[in-house]
């Protein structure tokens, strides 16, 4: 593997609130996953990054949630299947709307939050964010965790499914990431952050909580950006990168 | 004028609330103006309207609106010019992904409401509205008030301008509509309706309020659809034009 | 068993959106279960529910939700103890201000919906919903299912739990209800729920949907009022207790 | 004058989204205006600062607002009065469930951004804002600008009137505040900011932005603290007003 992506959480202001650093994360990552208005994320702000990103031509996702603002997209909700692969091509096309005014266009879909962690292990509801894409534009690619219900469904109808790490998360033996509600599940050390994922990039291997060693296939890799802290840490993982002469780039311009 | 168009607001159901009845409307008018969530429609209900729009080959526009659920968009906002275009443009992609999901295409924009109101003499915010269009797609047609500013600047700007004229509505002699909270501002007699559509339609005139005839260029009727009596008005209005022989097509396909 | 209350559902309009007749079903129950806000009513139809239920002297309760306008509270949400029992105390709250302002005051609490259905068994959720009634007014009573965690919880603390039977709806061996997305689930013959709640009042009996009887204790009964045909079962039922001789009264005018 | 209140507006963190540093100004003021959730606040955030509140025996005021999350209040919108007052109702009773849950009590009611600027002048808003208190508790102080409509209309019904002068705006010679969206409107050096409000408290005058010096009357003077420089000029203003010898109390607690 010689070429990896970036990728991070952007657009995740709302009216009078700001979270985040948009400007100096898009001067790190490859590929932008743009809030959709459901989680985060107003027009206004929506459209300021997406221009910004038009401007450093990163790559644009469209980051789908649960409708929660409230609880910013992390609480789990029982949609029923018609509903959230309404909710999924609502969101979707906002973005394509915002990125066509912006000057871009949107390349993929990240589910975001509960609905990433559910539609790992949901078929119902993997099931309705792939029948989304697929009514909306089957050319976009899907991210998600590697062995994931909604990965195997969207090969399986034909789509790209794009599979990624996390570069401050603790890993299980299975390949699964710890909870944030345990001990260990957010790594904060950049160095060892950068070297964990300098090791993923390279032999594909990661360290897992209990020490192990396990194979992890990813084509991106997820840095944060919404603290100071974790912007230092998105720059050592680009630098560790590029220092050992990977070539960072978008997923979506590639083709594998 | 031998060709007139008749619209409707449609897909303005919420969640567990239903308001008109898409069907019976879908079945009468050539141009469905489809809420886009911001004052009525979630994404499921939007989507099943489009789906039925698809089936009658009815062609679609994007209703959009101030957000404002609980005063169903009628209340005036003051909203910035850059969050007016950018809530537009949202509404527009979002309407379009669901079009495009529900095997149809968006043509064209009616702003609703309050929004609708103010563009007829507020130059900031129609000029918000124009922008929001030629962002996004400078193909769509406006659908306005005859003589309005949003009219005025969308053909400034080489958009398609669309005036339109109310059924059910009483009239200023200068061609303004009568405020719905003054008396005989809404008229009720389906057969005084009818008739007035008619002369419109072949005479493009109109009796105002105040008993002079005006007159008044529209190249399509609103009708409502939201009551069982307002059904029969439609019905009666599309009776009465196809009897006198006009010709009634969507405005969208032709290219006057 | 000689006094029983009748309770319904009421206050779910929303802006434009008119649900059910509140009126009609005011002149037939004796606790208006009134919703908050969060799955259906805002402040203005909630006001006007409420001045209705005053003139008539209905006894009124807070019907809390999950926040989720779009799904009428039917969706069932993971939300953190804290979040639900600050969002149950805001809801409380915000009735008591608008019934302050009408002239009445709540007197107990039911939760809707989803919500309903997860305090049966969910040991955290349903915590969590007694804990915000202790911390807004310990002399609310919380209606919620007979046997379920909810009504354990409520009395352990020393509130009162008002047991509640379904008009409309099948039962299951065990008590619990047959889930709507079962066949057989809700009950349409007037004469046949007017019968089966007779039997429920004078014998604490009512017969299960595999022919069973079983016992089921109910100091109140739940009637709906969403369309002509659930007012007209409404008014089979009262009238089918009255003419047996039971009294018809609020429960939280009782000590029992 | 020996005494003055200083008020700040807090609680206005939403979700995931934190605003203010509720804690630090908590120590320097003795009035929290604390967010309902219309423009700011969820019920969990403003039930923490609440009970930060009740720990620091600061008074709670409800900073009530137009609905409008994503414009944090600042809109302005032409709301009937009935919906007016109703909202106004809900949010009160909304906070005074969180207050009584935190151990504290609902002593006032400051309108929030655009609501606050219309109601200085428009009759109609600022009645519908009177009505709401007092069908919830005409006990309720209601803090505004002097010389307004609603300053005129609460005390004409018998309600308390705070006028409150605001420690970084610049005035006009008319003892109005110059808009934001002039050049001078909001003052930034700590040291002149405490002079100015040393000199009000002490004579009653301001220097208006023309030079001028002007009357104003003030019983509750506000800071700000959604920056570090504005919990700086904060803690600058408290400690002028100390040194000289002032006494900083709640007005709600006093009778003057």
């Amino acid at each position: 593997m010689t070429v990896i992506d970036l990728n991070a959480d952007l657009g995740e202001s709302y009216g009078a609130w700001t979270l985040g650093d948009d400007r100096a994360m898009l001067d790190l990552v490859t590929s932008a996953n743009v809030a959709c208005g459901f989680h985060a994320g107003d027009p206004t702000r929506i459209l300021d990054t997406l221009r910004l990103a038009t401007a450093r031509r990163t790559e644009v996702g469209a980051q789908v949630s649960y409708p929660d603002l409230r609880g910013f997209g992390r609480r789990d909700l029982d949609l029923p299947a018609a509903d959230l692969t309404a909710d999924v091509i609502y969101q979707i096309g906002a973005l394509q709307g915002l990125a066509t005014a912006a000057g871009t266009r949107v390349l993929y879909v990240k589910p975001h939050g509960a609905l990433y962690n559910r539609i790992v292990h949901d078929e119902r509801q993997a099931g309705a964010v792939v029948d989304a894409v697929i009514a909306i534009d089957p050319s976009l690619a899907i991210v998600g965790l590697p062995d994931s219900e909604v990965g195997r469904l969207a090969e399986a109808e034909g789509l790209r499914f794009v599979p990624e790490a996390f570069a401050d998360r603790a890993y299980r033996p299975d390949g699964t990431l710890v909870s944030r509600t345990e001990a260990g599940a957010v790594l904060h050390d950049a160095a060892e952050i950068a070297e964990r994922m300098l090791r993923l990039a390279t032999e594909g291997v990661v360290t897992a909580i209990d020490g192990t060693d396990i194979a992890l296939s990813a084509e991106t890799i997820c840095v944060h950006g919404d603290s100071p802290g974790s912007v230092a840490i998105a720059r050592a993982v680009r630098d560790a990168l590029e220092a050992s002469g990977l070539s960072i780039a978008p997923f979506a311009s590639s083709s594998r």
